[in-house]
């Protein structure tokens, strides 16, 4: 056990901090599975001088990032600076030099994971990024190697945090979504600009990754079709409730046969669903498997010891493998071509709030446009609105075509006895 | 690729079939995780003329154990046979013959485990048993390797399908024991002799097996304080139901320091815990690690497919560690010596009911009994029954130890005022 094993940190934030602290008050524990001590050598910062405590070593910290990715000594580097120009060219860098690379950063591995992975086969090294989605939920391992005889169909994912945070307020205490999304942010669970949280983008990076993983198959963000909370309003997630549904902002990525889909959207789902009880900042992925059925991991998706703990489960099995010889062969290069569904071949359910003349034959009208549109409705609830003059109708339809379903929004936008559309979700079956 | 590993196969029952097949439907990627073919060499059967179906192999079938375990050739024993005393033997001597074993064997395990994980680690094998807990979730791997760097503090499983099935019907249909127990033995969810799912053995098995890896200590089935769920009434659950509590049989392994409590028992959890939301057949298992905080896995825990998938991810790690030179580094050998909490140490929430007199003073006389044992409480619910004569007091106490409440529970039995304790139940709080 006398060999030592060095590691280069890039970033000494919330994350870097943590990953010190673990790597530190772990040692025997970590040497014990890697059978060889683990040593932070190198740390790069923006600002030497900055106050950090007693507790840091002053002679690691560098602020030249050429001092770690030419440092013969370090073996595998750790990316936890966040941004995305500079670390995706550390981290190529670094893959450049043979050096092994473990990143937290989901905005690299969404927008440039390919070509990274890439590189690392080509180099033969490890490229691990467990931490880049839902930190504290081991998702990226268990899909890989758990899964491993089995073929996924569809991952759902409550993957950020923030809006989940928002929307578990809205339906539970029945507050308006402006109202919270201001608390949220006073209490630093959101951020200054909420835009990528609230609509939508941080989650689309992270079913990207996960759909890439799960179907062997590189997708990109562009490939995300993509849908923010912000136009949620705590009516539609009280009729949602009434007709059984819990509103949540769900990542879905899944195939039939060879192509697949993969989206971010407020989604309905039924309350009987695992996923409707995931409440909170909590995120939770629920995987189906042709095998194994329905699976969900729940857990913490952000915070600082969550991630910390994700990096260095990921550091652990680099250095084992490191110790074996066998860095690389984890890298999983995506195995087939992207095939993506048409809006023909991507089926849902849908949830649709409209407000309508209040007249004789209304009903009879709409129900009509759906029929033509090949759209049979599973449920229905109509309240009276300003004394009758108006009708508030919700339809939850049986599945149908996007297609089907955005011609029928068309229809229904020229139809005289629609006064608005109020508004429309997609709506998942049981499972 | 012209490497084969070789496979030896305990059992043909239902285990057996699925794992044959999974085996052969995924033989591509098999290869191309463990960079070698793997074939189903030899397979133990107690009647060799049965009718098997066509796509069986009647070549491979042997009725000898010893053609298996002297066969060089072969690399993996993967036992699904069942039963207790000659699963150990097989299992014991396959080790002896130094050849690495996959088994979906709780009872062996929970039984025999430290026996054979040590003598595993003399004969530097393989033992892996992921499948004899919660089959369809791959938490044994997520303890060990996820969770790698974070301590956990407690463990909380709901692991039986058969009792959270009845459970589940009880409590959403408010239907009675005896008839959902029957039923579900008619559905084949139960056994005939249904003893060791609903009187909690095969729960503490189970917990028992998480225990020991969770916390690294030996942790035997007789350490597993076990209370099953023949006694639970469809009353107790609509009151815990309406004092916020869902009820279900949970293995409980818990830390304080260096000290361990295991234990099986029907609890009412809170309606917010992600374990409330765990129904019918499926398991879950909950743990909270110190540096990750709260995590759930969730899936099938029983079940043909689930549980061979299970047996084939341990049979590919085996096989990989087998091709990297690196097998028996896996076995995980309890490093702690096994400390258990004394009744005064084991802390708890409890759940109690009981009819009392409905006469003036009553309440006064409990409390006061409650306040002598150190004991607060946290809910109480009073219906008045029998018209005025007899008063049913629901209360919840904040955590007590199991002794000062096992003294409480002792008073009360003599207490005049007290008629009769209709239950008692452990309760959790909401982490």
């Amino acid at each position: 056990m006398t060999q030592q094993m060095n590691v280069g940190l890039l970033g000494l934030g919330t994350v870097g901090t943590g990953v010190l602290e673990i790597i530190e008050q772990h040692q025997d524990k970590l040497a014990h599975q890697i059978g060889a001590r683990v040593e932070v050598q190198k740390i790069l910062v923006s600002t030497l001088d900055k106050d950090r405590g007693e507790h840091i070593d002053r002679a690691k910290l560098t602020d030249r990032v050429e001092d770690i990715l030419t440092d013969d000594s370090i073996d595998v580097i750790v990316e936890v600076m966040g941004g995305i120009e500079e670390a995706r060219n550390y981290i190529h860098k670094a893959l450049e030099h043979g050096k092994h690379v473990v990143t937290a950063n989901k905005d690299v591995m969404a927008l440039y994971g390919s070509e990274l992975l890439q590189l690392a086969n080509e180099k033969k090294c490890d490229l691990f990024y467990e931490a880049s989605v839902a930190g504290g939920i081991p998702i990226l391992r268990t899909i890989v190697e758990g899964l491993a005889s089995d073929r996924i169909t569809k991952i759902m994912g409550i993957v950020n945090g923030t809006t989940n945070y928002i929307l578990t307020q809205m339906s539970k205490e029945g507050r308006i979504y402006e109202e919270v999304l201001k608390e949220a942010q006073a209490l630093g669970y959101a951020e200054a600009d909420p835009t990528s949280d609230v609509e939508g983008l941080d989650a689309a990076r992270k079913i990207a990754i996960l759909g890439t993983l799960g179907f062997s198959m590189r997708l990109d963000l562009d490939d995300v079709s993509v849908q923010g909370i912000s136009n949620v309003t705590s009516q539609d997630l009280a009729y949602g409730d009434q007709l059984g549904y819990t509103m949540k902002l769900v990542g879905i990525a899944n195939r039939d046969g060879d192509k697949v889909e993969v989206s971010v959207q407020p989604t309905l789902v039924p309350h009987s669903h695992p996923l409707a009880s995931v409440d909170d900042e909590f995120n939770a992925v629920y995987v189906y498997g042709e095998a194994v059925g329905e699976t969900m991991f729940y857990g913490p998706g952000a915070g600082k010891l969550p991630t910390a703990t994700a990096v260095v489960s990921d550091l652990v099995e680099v250095l084992k493998n490191k110790r074996l010889g066998v860095n690389g062969n984890s890298a999983v290069i995506p195995q087939f071509e992207k095939l993506l569904k048409t809006d023909d071949e991507i089926r849902s359910k849908y949830f649709l709030r409209i407000h309508a003349k209040d007249i004789p034959g209304t009903f009879a009208i709409l129900t009509a446009l759906f029929h033509e549109h090949h759209i049979s409705l599973e449920k229905i609830l109509q309240v009276p609105l300003n004394e009758g003059k108006l009708a508030e109708i919700i339809v939850v339809t049986h599945e149908v075509t996007k297609l089907d379903y955005a011609a029928v929004i068309d229809r229904l936008n020229e139809e005289d006895v629609v006064v608005e559309i109020k508004s429309s979700y997609r709506a998942e079956g049981d499972n």
